[in-house]
């Protein structure tokens, strides 16, 4: 069975406008181990609705289709549907009964608009809706299942519960998709397909998907089996060759952050970590103190965006700016081993660059950034030259920072 | 003209995925008088994408592809496009090249796969990608045009407004639709709505949204059209009564986030600020710094999180942390004071509180924040009970703490 989900609604045609109900629904539906095949949006109007329908059953055997329910004009869904299956729109006596109660039971009087709520495909099932007055409905038409559910979140929700899942459930079969999620620093894209794709083309049970994330590549497995222990045997058989592939690339295999894998490997380690930052301006710290329990390995950090504070908050030697300027090679070592000591961690990070967009020379450009680290064997520091924008280099020069860290702690 | 966009890309179709490359696109289409009539999304998968795009063709004479451009296997846009149209792939030397030069820039070895980028539809123009290696593509079948753009989003703008807007501007005729977003901090969604409903509900054009956002109100106006003066003055006609009822919450009128606005506050009055957090963990500071031109008014800050650094680093006494605890009142006083003499700055931000999960006790709730200002004329602090999870208590700390500082520096 594969499902396609239609959301109707014109505010999800605009600038700010997403279809989030889909998301709930493709998560029920997952786990009864059907997959969404297509998402549409489309607007209140009736002849693109139409021509959205009509296309979703020529070519999927579930269409949901989300919102348009409501009491006014501009809801259509109910209408529309009627139309393309040639079913029309009788009034349920029950809904309209539950509806004037409800309106009775907050003290309102029912503007007569809502009884169009009432009217239901012939043939159709209506589905109780607990949180709203516009039911859901379910109907049935040459092997094509379609389901009308209204579009607020917590009446989407409960219709579904109560009234789609277990007869979904019954429709489906026993099949349920689960999926696992790699995190990949360090390699670019094509790369980690080079390595990989001898691997995941041999199976189209678990599906592979290759993504560029900020900061990260991401190998998304998904797999569709009979059973949880079925399908982590599939993922098992496809997932560990591609661990072996991509190597200690692999930061994360549960979907944590980079700054959650540093943190767990410091607790783990009783490691603590404090942090000089010039062009990064405090995201690295930032992103170290959204973990929860962060105070258990970060001690604190310093943003010298001066000079003179380069001086004063880290202990920089002032001669050393002047004689290799703030964004060297020397300064993100100082940087790193001025706040290790004043901080009294085991580690201290050291991050100077230009991130733009202007301050670039033909000699430092933007995007050159320095990073050191500083331990009790001693301080290394790294050159990169990060591609983008201000906001891209200051995050592409946090994740190397934080992966420097991985990398060192996990040696320990 | 009327648009449509196909999201290309399997990850789209979980639990997780969202189209978001269609919100920026949408906003820039309506600038342009353009209306997107439908969103599709369908996973990396031939024929499914075969039949998305041919039902597309179909129904709407602009259509834009997102996704599914990139060196791998599982990257196909191109060829279904290629296939639908009738128009075999060609290699372009030009952008091998273009790929070959950027592998070499970064030092590494081009993957053979990148090559497949290189090959455009017969009788298409490929547009240059400043920020990746896929191009996108444009052309044109029978007054339906159609454009093929990378997906991550900074590739994907980069594309669209070099390449994409003049041209698509010239096609589009004279309609057009301008918004304006007025920004508003200190006030609940339903006091907004309190005090500018009764003015926008007498407007259908142009139309009002209400937004609430993390630390901020959105009200969005959506003018249409047959001039760029015509929208202005609808605008105006609107705003202007919209702008008296909500008076100086509104921190932003021209989409600027609040750090923007600070930032210009900042550099007009030649002051300069330095902050403590504890926490915020950084967040401020990141904040401050990630507004480009922010070494003019950011001179640097600390983050002490534990009390040894915020004596160390911040000057904060000992014993007024040993009396009061580190989340109190005077101490947020101490840092405040602490860090603008340190820095050298004309105002000193302090924060400290209880970001959770743990950490919390009946006195001092998770949620609880001090934020000290100081500059010249003293010292205040001010005590918060922020509600939400560990992320939104740090983000409204560090909103309250920008909006203190905006308040403060437009009364010098």
């Amino acid at each position: 069975m594969d499902a396609e989900i239609i959301a109707v609604g014109s505010e999800m045609l605009t600038p700010q406008g997403l279809d989030t109900d889909s998301l709930y629904l493709t998560e029920k539906l997952n786990n009864l181990g059907i997959e969404v095949r297509y998402k549409t949006v489309v607007g209140d109007d009736h002849d693109r609705l139409t021509n959205a329908f009509q296309a979703a059953l020529k070519r999927s055997n579930l269409v949901i289709l989300t919102g348009g329910l409501g009491p006014t004009e501009d809801d259509i869904t109910r209408e529309v549907v009627a139309d393309v299956l040639g079913r029309p729109l009788r009034e349920i006596p029950e809904i309209r009964s539950r509806i004037e109660k409800r309106f009775q039971r907050l003290g309102r009087d029912m503007p007569p608009n809502n009884l169009r709520q009432a009217r239901v495909p012939e043939g159709a099932d209506w589905l109780e809706n607990p949180n709203g007055t516009a039911p859901g409905i379910w109907l049935e038409q040459q092997g094509t299942v379609v389901i009308l559910l209204p579009g607020p979140p917590w009446e989407l929700e409960a219709v579904f519960e109560s009234a789609c899942l277990s007869r979904l459930a019954r429709l489906s079969g026993k099949a349920l998709i689960r999926s696992r999620v790699y995190k990949i620093v360090g390699l670019p894209e094509s790369e980690v397909d080079r390595r990989i794709a001898p691997i995941y083309t041999a199976y189209r049970n678990p599906s592979t998907t290759i993504l560029a994330k900020l900061g990260a590549i991401e190998v998304h497995l998904r797999a569709r089996a009979a059973s949880q222990e079925e399908a982590e045997l599939l993922l098992n058989e496809l997932g560990d060759p591609i661990e072996a592939a991509l190597g200690d690339h692999i930061f994360s295999t549960r979907g944590e952050s980079l700054e959650e894998v540093v943190g767990m490997y410091l607790t783990m380690k009783q490691q603590t970590v404090s942090v000089a930052e010039s062009c990064t301006g405090g995201l690295l710290s930032e992103r170290l103190t959204s973990v929860p329990g962060s105070s258990g390995f970060f001690l604190g950090g310093v943003v010298c965006y001066s000079n003179e504070l380069k001086v004063k908050l880290a202990g920089v030697p002032a001669d050393l700016i002047r004689e290799h300027g703030a964004v060297s090679k020397p300064v993100a070592q100082a940087l790193s081993e001025g706040i290790r000591t004043r901080a009294g961690a085991s580690i201290g990070i050291g991050i100077t660059g230009i991130a733009g967009p202007s301050g670039g020379t033909p000699e430092k450009p933007v995007g050159l950034v320095f990073i050191g680290l500083a331990d009790l064997r001693g301080a290394v520091v790294r050159e990169f030259r990060f591609p983008g924008n201000r906001e891209r280099i200051r995050y592409w020069a946090s994740q190397t920072a934080l992966e420097m860290i991985r990398r060192r702690v996990r040696d320990y």
